[in-house]
This record gives C-alpha cells, sequence and structure tokens, in this order.
C-alpha cells in the first residue's frame, strides 16, 4: 500500500502556485489553477485533484498547452459569449469563462458562456461552488477525448462527458449534482487491473463491443454509459453543449492528451449561471431550496444505517474538514509535487 | 387483444379540437392542446397522446382544471420569465411559456421560462420539435406528483420528472433526447401486474424499500431511478428548475391528478432556449451538427441487425410516416373520443 502524507491546504496551495509559476504562468492564472485543483482534494475528488500537476506541468513545458495563451472573450449576445482558450490550460480559460457569464447573468438574469480551443480543466464541483457561493443557479460541463461508444455501437465515438447541475442553499451546503456519463470512471478499471480483479458486469464493453468482466479487455474497449440509451444521449447533449455550440471540436475530433502531450486536445466546455433571486425574489428562493432539502433529507433511509443524502453534501462535508486537517495524499505524489515547486533543476 | 384503429391526422386533430372546445377551451387553446397530444402519437409515445383527452376533460369539467384559467406572463429580466399557469391545462400554459421563451431568445440570445400553477403537459419532444424547426437549442423538464424515493430512501418523496435536450439538425430530422429518470415507466409495470407477469430486477422497490420483481409490490412500493444516485439527483435537479425556480410547488407537495382529479396539480414546468446562429453564424452551426450526426451514425453497430441511432430518430421516422398512414389508436379509445367530440348529451 503506498504511503499517505497529510499537508495543510495553505501549505499545498503555496507548492501549487510555485509549479505553476515555474511552468509559466502568471500569478493570478498560477492561483486559479491551483485552486481549482486543490478544492477537488478538499471535497475527496482526488482523480481531478493535485494528482494533475504533473501532468499539467508536463504539457505546459512540452509546448502542448500555452501558459501565455491569449484568451480571448468574444460577447455574441446580452447573455452569450464564446471564450476563446486560444490552447490555454482548461482551469484558466474555464475560469475566465466563469467570470464572464458572472458578468452577464447580473443584467439579463442567465447567460451562456461555451469555451473553445481549451484543454483539461479539473473537476467541475469548484466551478459549482463558486457560483453558488454568488448565489447562482449553475450548469455546465465539457467534452472529453473518447472513450465510450454511442448506444449500441462498438467503436469509440465521444467522451465521458461530465455534467454538473447546482443551485445555492442558505445554509452554505449547496445542491451540487456532478457526474460522470460512464456506469464506472476509467480508472477504477485501471485500479482493477493493476491488482489483477474481475470488474462487475456493466461497467464496459471489449474491443468487439461485447460485455466483458475482464480489466485488461474493458480499458482495451469502451466505457458502458450508464441507463444506457440514456446516459449515451445525455452524453451526446453535453457535447452539443460545451463542443458544438461553442465552436470547439466535439466527437472524435477531441485529441486525447494521454496519447498526444504535445498537441492542443481543442476540448469544449459549457457554463450556464441564472439568477434564482430575479426569479423569486431574495428570500422566496432561499426558503424554497430549504424545504427542498429538507423534503429530501427526511426521507426514511432503507437501510437504516445509511441515511439519504443531498447531491454533494458528502464532497462538501469533506472540504469543510479539509478546511481544518488538511488533505491526504499519496506521499510519492506530493513528493513530486515539492519537488516541482523548487524549479527547474 | 384490443381491436386499433387508423385514423388520418387531420380527422384525429378535428376530434380533439371538438372535444376540448365542448369542455369550455377557446379555439386557439383547443389547437394548442389537440397538436401537442397528437404529436405524440404520431410519435409512437403513445401514453402520452390522445389517451389523455378522456382524462385532461374530465378535469376540466370537475373543476379540477380551468378551462378559461387568466394565464400570465411576468418578465422578470430581459431572459428571464414566470409564466402563471392559474390551473389551466398543462399544454395551454407550456405552450404560452414556449412562446414567451422565443419572444426573448431572438434578443438576448438565451432564455429560461418557468411555469407555476401548471398541470399535465402531455410529452416534451412536440415542445422541442416546436424549438427546433424555429431553429433553436432547447432544454425543458416537469415535475411530477411522486412516484420515487430519493436514492437510498424508501418513501417516494419525487417525480419521475422528464428532462428534455433538443438541437435543430439541418436536415430537420433534429436532436431530441427526452427521457424520464426511472429505469422503466410505471405503465410498463401496470401492464405486467394486468398480464400476471413478474418485472426485471432494478425496476422497483416494494413499499419497505426492498427490491421486488413482483409487480404488485412495486405498483404499492417505487420506481427506481436510471443509474442508482444519478438518475436521483437529476430527477431533483430537472425539480428545482421546474418547481423551485418557478415558484410551483415541488417533491411532495405536487398533487397526483389521478388520487385528486378535482384538485390543481400546482405542476412547474421549465424551457430553456438558445439561438445556436448568435453562437456560430447561419452556416457554422448546421455543419457542425451535420458533421456531429454522421459521426454518430457512422459508428460501427455492436449487432449488425441493429445500427446505432440518433437520439429522436426513431420518433421522428414515425411521425413523418404518420402523416401519410395516420396514427394506429385502440378502437375503444378512438370511440370515447369521438362519443366526447359530439358533446354533452
Amino acid at each position: 500500500m503506498a504511503t499517505s502524507a497529510t499537508i495543510d491546504v495553505s501549505s499545498l496551495t503555496k507548492l501549487g502556485v510555485d509549479v505553476f509559476g515555474h511552468a509559466g504562468l502568471s500569478g493570478d492564472d498560477a492561483r486559479v489553477s491551483t485552486r481549482i485543483l486543490v478544492e477537488a482534494d478538499m471535497m475527496g475528488l482526488h482523480t481531478h485533484g493535485v494528482v494533475r500537476i504533473p501532468a499539467y506541468t508536463n504539457r505546459l513545458r512540452s509546448g502542448g498547452v500555452d501558459p501565455q495563451a491569449a484568451i480571448h472573450v468574444d460577447k455574441r449576445a446580452p447573455s452569450l459569449a464564446v471564450v476563446d482558450g486560444a490552447n490555454g490550460l482548461g482551469t484558466v480559460v474555464a475560469s475566465k469563462a466563469l467570470d464572464a457569464a458572472l458578468a452577464m447573468v447580473s443584467e439579463t438574469g442567465i447567460a451562456y458562456v461555451g469555451c473553445k480551443n481549451s484543454n483539461h480543466f479539473g473537476a467541475l464541483a469548484p466551478y459549482a461552488l463558486q457560483a453558488c457561493d454568488a448565489g447562482y443557479v449553475f450548469a455546465g460541463g465539457t467534452n472529453a477525448s473518447t472513450t465510450m461508444a454511442p448506444w449500441g455501437g462498438k467503436e469509440a465515438r465521444m467522451g465521458n462527458n461530465p455534467l454538473c447541475i447546482a443551485a445555492p442553499c442558505s445554509d452554505g451546503a449547496h445542491f451540487i449534482l456532478d457526474m460522470a456519463m460512464s456506469v464506472a470512471a476509467r480508472g477504477k478499471i485501471r485500479a482493477a487491473h493493476g491488482s489483477g480483479d474481475p470488474i462487475p458486469e456493466g461497467w464496459a464493453l471489449d474491443a468487439s463491443g461485447n460485455p466483458t468482466t475482464d480489466a485488461g479487455d474493458a480499458l482495451a474497449g469502451f466505457l458502458l454509459p450508464f441507463g444506457a440509451y440514456k446516459g449515451s444521449g445525455l452524453a451526446m447533449a453535453v457535447d452539443i453543449l460545451s463542443g458544438v455550440l461553442s465552436g470547439a471540436r466535439f466527437l472524435t475530433d477531441v485529441s486525447s492528451w494521454s496519447e498526444e502531450p504535445d498537441a492542443p486536445s481543442g476540448v469544449g466546455h459549457f457554463f450556464v449561471l441564472l439568477d434564482p433571486v430575479k426569479m423569486l425574489g431574495p428570500d422566496g428562493f432561499a426558503a424554497a431550496m430549504d424545504r427542498f432539502k429538507h423534503i429530501v433529507l427526511t426521507a426514511p433511509p432503507a437501510q437504516s444505517a445509511t441515511p439519504v443524502l443531498f447531491p454533494g453534501q458528502r464532497e462538501q462535508e469533506r472540504r469543510r474538514a479539509a478546511m481544518g486537517d488538511g488533505v491526504v495524499l499519496p506521499a510519492d505524489l506530493l513528493a513530486s509535487i515539492r519537488r516541482l515547486a523548487r524549479g527547474p533543476a
């Protein structure tokens, strides 16, 4: 078992900012990118946390991602904008897109921003949290390189395109539904492959499009969407909203950054913000969400030991705990981040 | 087996308009309501088609729904509106909401309309089709009376809240993903119960929250969401967008119109329209969607006999066929619609 190490949030943040600074990002961009990744670790979403720092750094240094990208916001209508990421880091592009949406939503009540020429932007939940803390209902998503066949197909044609829908709650513990479109994450199949274990039925198909419980065959094949044609259709819908509408690449045109680390991914994202106070007044929405949460959380559990959860509850509880207790990371990951933070040898 | 009868679309439409006229609707409202239901039958969505006419009529006559409702559109911001349905027929309320969204989207590029004090509005796909034919990207949903427990719970607290996401294609066969949040529709469980058959595992829980394959126990219990916590969370998200944001009832506050046919349901809906031409120009979006559809439809099928489908493809193929061939309905349903069309005895 890998040794783990605990580090407090401000120390981890300082390391991240130093790493990204050495990789050529401005101070602001380094801070934004670090915050997005550290927030994911605080929420327990470790696959989208600082574990990405070494790969992000490699891509910034190899020219696969431009640390000084001239990101451009093009307002297309009072409530619409396109952000051309100019092959910048996804965290930086997405943060500028969220800022653009925040500027428009206060005028018109709802705003959509699409991003093109972008790259991996971490997890969606940190962006959703920022929007909810500012008082807005949030929807966001991104496309990704292909890991899934459309339902009924046997060739990878779409990504595991995550979708997040979120709404603010007055107690600060927001509704945050953040989900990818596969039954199980590819990382879980990689872990099973590493330990020589089979995977459950229904997770994946082999390269011929047949169901498999062999982790190796699954890695050579495709992830299965959750809910059959429903998850498959949702993955396409997220790609239309992220890729098609923003003028980004979509479906098979998105490059894999693990297979082509030196090439732009051409990823597309989208963010929608809606101002609930304009709909219901300052107290109306808060009272309705309070009642909504109460009705969900007082549902009697099927198993008495496992109470019903509000979407995002566990992640936000972990985040609050991490503020005091710090974040637990694999020791070797922390060591490599410390090395990168010292700068090029 | 029930006898079936074929009727052409214009004759069926005339019957529907007559029924709704006798039930007190204006000519325009009768035409709109009939169109929504007949479109569903044309698409093969018979559970949401003219089969609803007798129940809608009962509710209009008993005072459960107001045929002369003073529906009010309240614009809350340049891109936001609330429609107070004043307990009108859902088809009429939703159509006025879609009109309000169409008026706003041409100005700002995206528009959200929430509906409160509404009732059952048929299927989502006909509204999506109308929006796509007008050139807009569409998202819509509705809440409903409770049939599902939140994931991990054993008491019904939310509806099977359908969500539809759609985007226009230049060949007129649009991307239309229209899905409810349960693994299987309650109607399928009722059918199994009627024929004495068991239901597959994973469709439903019994009243104690335990998995069941007994159709009767399932009807006394709850539908299971597709994708476990993902479908459960999506059902909540749709209710926030439909019910909470519009000021409608939500979750357990929505009345069941089968159990309380004389009472307002208080249902909430939402519609979002987005103008893709403002994002990508008149040709850019069409070309991108053409390529998107081509990539999906050329995916090699896992089973050679069943090609990969584009979401909504089958429904739109059926609709085009129904324009020439008419609609096949149960003979007794058609007989009762004919009786209602002759007016009160």
